[in-house]
């Protein structure tokens, strides 16, 4: 049975953590201590106490989540994050979270399982942040139409193309999560097609005008395949089991 | 047959738009000039290439726009952009511009014409911006059930149901458009269900922490109706014709 | 027995908590909840986790405290802050702030309550924060001399006087915790004596060319007043019993 | 007849424009798209409406500016840039700028040609922006009586000089256009003489005090070298006619 | 003979210093101290150090200045400000400052007296500055050419026209020193039409595109009058001497 | 007898002052220049009026100082700064301020003449301010008990220990003047034990959390090491009497 600073040493090497720098907010690595022991893990996309009491329903004790708790600033340790904090604390449930880490990562990352998924092999990764290339180049299917078809595939519960750009384009962007920030650097990188998972209405004009294929498949359905990974990763480096904390969310 | 300056001072008034605030980048009023006579009145949800295409073809020569050109800063008279003015200008197309002013406006506002088209009585009006409240209240049918099956009716494309609040509201918030702005807001306006446009995936989490109803009915959607009433009243004004610019966008 | 939420809400209007505007983390008012019952009353200068460990011990459910816990913001529940938080909730202590209005307040505020000590009586308010003002200008003694021995009476753990003033002052000035801020109002309301918590060294210098009296009383030592007053309005209020947790703290 | 893209790709070569910073609203590069053919170049100091009518008129098809179009952020395409632009589109002309990439230019920039027209061999450069230096020094004549004649026949329009420095500089700095940021970095460059196009009241105090030589001979006049040089250029390797857009400018 | 404080208290009335906000670095009043008493006042325009020598020279030991010391933190008392200061203190110079409320004075300050000088009625106001308005409106005379006549005669050293605006405008605003600010602010107040000192050679375009007359008039030459005033009523009030400080500034 | 260029030129060098970035506000080097010519050199701590009038009277025309006079920006020669440069200039009193450089030398520093005075051997440096390392770290005596008895007996006017760390650290950190920065550090440089001149109430409590020991010395008293040393070094070089200036600073 591993201890607590044997598997957040062990996710912070996996996920290259201290070399990764992220937004401020995510705060990556460990977030919640707990008494020092762990002897199962769950993945969730969310820090939020429904995904919480699931977690302590299936008698997990070390949580890893994409979004993390610091987002906004805690003001006050009441209501909700009273609640939370002290589920949390109660009933032992360490956290750990892995944001931008687990969009980069080669092997266990999100975009890189979503390309497995829908069959692509990656060529390339850009759009740097601080240094690490968060978004990946693969190389397209033979039509526009056969990668809607495996996207349709993969999510099942719903995907939104916005289909402006050419029938046949030879790469394809992938993004997961929010992919407002790759839309100018599609371009530049010799593609018009992005696959990601949640846009804002403005960028259905911006890609009727920039002539972009635009694929949204939901932000939460994209950012599952990260912290399944890592968790199942542990789960058997430690031989301890694994649980993924399924929400409805459909956005 | 009014000419440009007429009906851009009417279109002011209508909208107030001298007295209310707007976001840096909305410039509400008259964005591109035209010879100065109009003939026919066009309205659409964004100042894109195709809105214009489409407006030209139809004969517009006033377009209002709900979202004008200057959310980004021009760079350069090239591309689209240069495609897009010439265009305007070549065909003589001069384009109106009202973001808040038409969501705000107590008659032919966004939110006002939202409520009235799923048979809502409105009681107040809250979340100010520089001083003008920019969303509604409106009183609440029997049940969140009813609620529902309505925007199910009036949103045929699509409209996504977060129901984590009270069955049965007696206030419901109405925000066309984004909604964001509007969440930290609910409860203290005692009520604990939105009607909105477009949230983002981390409102999930919010909406199963706080225990929120939020119906998500499309920012394009839920925001063709104050363009659509201020063109009408604009044509039986001056005894000309207009046209709604449909576009199909599904955000 | 009160209720957290009577205590709180009593507490709240006592100091004018919703009406006085505070420091960017000071965050006063409820910071931690408890299960909603209270039954002894603490009072203490620091929200830190040597007088949570001595509330804890003394049966104290509901702690005052004049520096909260957000003035740096929380970055991770982990190391001391989880130890601090878990024992909070584990002992299920509330802990409610209150900062500039235990010093403004006219009666139990901390540089009123000092002037009493000294037997000063109060002439006016000055430094306004925000619209109140936290600082207090009382009658002088008969003497400098005479002042000095009333301040070596009361703060029996050390004082250090710099005596570069006039040795009859008129009036006092009085500021409770660091003197900083009030230092460039002193001429401009009158006098040129500054009873106060703590200055830096750089003081010593402007006092000696700007010819002023400071008396440094120590921080901790000056700040004691108001939550030992609030505290003791509250045991007497709801018939519960109160108790001041003391540190050693020089500073 | 050369393309559009193909004289524009010469202007960024010939000016180095992708690899010189340049200040924000500067935006050195094509700034209006024509119909991509060009038969006849400008050059003007300023991308104002006169010269575009004077351009036109002309039958020049691409001008080339030192001051572009972007130093105020347009805010809605009415009144002088409805027409300026409306102008441009209608006649097919096309807009080139660049700034300081022709301050800074070794051999057609407008330090180095304003050195040459007086017979000043260039010694070094300095007063780097962003890792540009945009200042040069150069070897002085025998007397700063013999430079005065000299930049009096050169600047006939009008020059004003401000001798308050030696009379025999060893080097002179040259900085066309405006002088202001030059004048800190005089001394440590071993030089009290200045040759530059504006400077404001406040430093004929200043090159008193530090005594200075300071010739300021005209804004517009010391920076028509460079853009009339590149047309120049560009004519002689697309064989078609250029031509300078003059304008009245004594400033 | 009047104290320094006397004088001091005297021009702050006048010029109602404690009223009037101005920029950074302005310090409006007293800005050098001297040994109490004044027996000559000397208005210049700058605080240098070469009107500070002439000053003294004429027997001045209260120094009126336009533009005073403080517009650059001074870093060290080395060099050029070690002399100017040591060369105060040594012969006993007091120097005070007056900037916009010698602008904005309605008897004695610089626009005014310049209007009077030429000839022309004050009609209004305009161009507030931090509640201030520091810039006039004058009644113009029966063309443009009769003004332009007037200026030449008053500016004998040059002045520069650039007349794109209107041959009899109705008004005429006025400006001291940097026009500037006054530009965007013309055609709301009914005028095309600027007196000024100084422009940048960018406005020259600005008055072609936006058909204004500008007449440049000199930094220095149209902001003598305010100060020459202040020390003339001065030596009236107080039976002293006052004398105008001049420098052959061409700015 | 030493120049005034000479003496400045040697400190410079020997406290490595252009190499060494300080706070803004420092302006480390020549603050006030004389006539000069030096004959006495004398040390300071702080840039006060009493320390000038000292260093006067005793001779001195060239003081060291550690804090400058540049920390808050003059805004006018008036009161205090008047007579301050005043008694400065009449009586040719020039004076250099070194902060950061007299704090980081690795000889005559602050820090490494502390740690000599009390017998402890460095080990290494930390806490870099824009590259150079400004706190020391020592090999610890054998017990806190012991180092505590010496800090004693070189503070006599009064040293606060703050302990809550181990009884027998391994190293100790040295930072004089405020500990504040060090503070964040000391852990990752494997101590916890601080020897420094002041700190604020709030570390108290840090202490008690963070398991500290904190050692206040007086911010005047740690520092007046350095400027001693330069002095001596300097009077030694050039064959001029050198004297400390002692104020009764208890902070």
């Amino acid at each position: 049975m591993p201890s607590l600073s044997e598997i957040v040493t062990a996710c912070d090497q996996v996920t290259n953590r201290s070399s990764i720098q992220d937004f401020p907010g995510a705060n990556n690595g460990l977030q919640i201590e707990n008494n020092g022991e762990v002897t199962k893990i769950g993945a969730a996309v969310d820090a939020g106490i429904v995904p919480f009491e699931k977690a302590i329903e299936a008698g997990v004790d070390f949580l890893i989540v994409h979004h993390g708790l610091f987002w906004n600033t805690p003001e006050r340790y009441t209501d909700v994050l009273y609640r939370k904090l002290k589920l949390a604390m109660d009933h032992n449930l360490a956290v750990y979270s892995s944001h931008l880490p687990l969009d980069a990562h080669q092997e266990i990352g999100n975009n890189r399982l979503l390309a497995k998924a829908i069959g692509l092999e990656p060529e390339d990764w850009f759009l740097p942040f601080e240094g690490t290339p968060i978004a990946l180049l693969a190389k397209a299917p033979e039509s526009r139409d056969v990668l809607k078809t495996r996207l349709q595939e993969e999510f099942k519960d719903g995907m939104t193309a916005l289909e402006f750009g050419s029938q046949s384009p030879k790469r394809v962007a992938i993004l997961t999560g929010s992919g407002r920030s790759a839309l100018s650097c599609l371009r530049e990188n010799d593609t018009d097609t992005l696959i990601t998972g949640e846009l804002r209405q403005e960028h259905f004009n911006l890609a009727q005008e920039e002539r972009f294929n635009l694929y949204l498949c939901g932000h939460y359905a994209t950012e599952r395949y990260g912290v399944t990974a890592l968790a199942g990763q542990m789960a058997s480096k430690f031989q301890i089991p694994s649980h993924f904390i399924q929400t409805s969310c459909p956005l």
